[in-house]
């Protein structure tokens, strides 16, 4: 999507560790007219799906404005330690590479059920721990996963292509191939 | 907002603490056409702010269903230890009466400008710990609070009494004017 990599281009911070920041539109301030048309672009690449499942915080807004585009239920998975018992949950373990920690991640049984078509949407596709972690609750749920919709892809991990490897359809909105020497390159 | 009290009466579950849950549209599922209908509420009582201010992560879908009637930028505080340094970011502390813990919240300092003028969304009023920080860190910027949007008030705690106090607008959706014997009483 041109308007995205235009913004990741102009307003991208390139950090240690191929960390790249897009706070001023994604992260912490959200651009609301860009991320209806990356929620409306993302919707567009997927048959409607029955619910759409992210994870907190920073995918809810994308979430939401893909939701709007056919008036979709969100749920979005709760992170860390959850009061809720396994049989009123269902859990699994993430691991977050960034921070090197392992966090749970649940979902309430009653909001993921048997044979829905489930839409996953997140902001950052890395190494896809958080992506494979909400397939599991899906899987739990014996659910379907109909897709997977990214804002940005790291390309350089591993997380698109084990997706395409599972044959998992998914739709990122911008893929960035290299971050070294502080210059971020969009495929 | 009528639609709001009927979902809360029909869907809420009161818990021991004085806690309502209302996890199957507002805070972990979300009902996209309700949350739309609550931001265009809050959207219509309030003039045009120059950004939207919430905080992670359950506030982040009605502030962004609040914006989009307007075109309106979100920004979301971030709670917990920040790697950001004090040069870099307004901070301020939060008491969470529920879960009896003090946390950091931050916004960075690009993002609230001197002079703009805010509006505050969040899901729930209890105490106001949460507006009061948030409205700590517009201070902080130099900017304007011009009111303060909620989905769902606890009329029976001192949150939004302290902003009525404080000559600050408030619109509350729905108030929740008692919670005793496991019976949801709206004003």
């Amino acid at each position: 999507m041109q308007k995205l990599k235009d913004r990741i281009l102009n307003e991208g911070k390139v950090f240690p560790g191929n960390i790249v920041k897009v706070d001023s539109f994604l992260n912490h301030r959200l651009d609301t007219q860009l991320l209806y048309e990356m929620g409306q672009a993302i919707s567009h690449a997927f048959p409607k799906p029955d619910v759409i499942l992210t994870i907190e915080a920073s995918g809810i807004a994308l979430a939401m404005m893909t939701a709007i585009h056919g008036n979709i239920p969100v749920v979005f998975a709760k992170k860390g330690s959850s009061k809720l018992k396994e049989q009123d949950a269902y859990q699994t373990q993430v691991h977050s590479t960034t921070k090197d920690v392992d966090f749970t991640v649940s979902v309430a049984r009653p909001f993921l059920l048997k044979n829905q078509k489930v839409l996953i949407i997140d902001d950052f596709l890395a190494h896809g721990e958080a992506v494979f972690g909400l397939m599991d609750l899906v899987k739990q749920a014996q659910a379907e996963v109909i897709g997977v919709g990214i804002a940005v892809e790291k390309g350089f991990l591993e997380g698109g292509q084990r997706l395409r490897d599972a044959h998992i359809p998914l739709v990122s909105l911008a893929i960035v191939d290299d971050l070294s020497e502080g210059r971020i390159t969009l495929r």
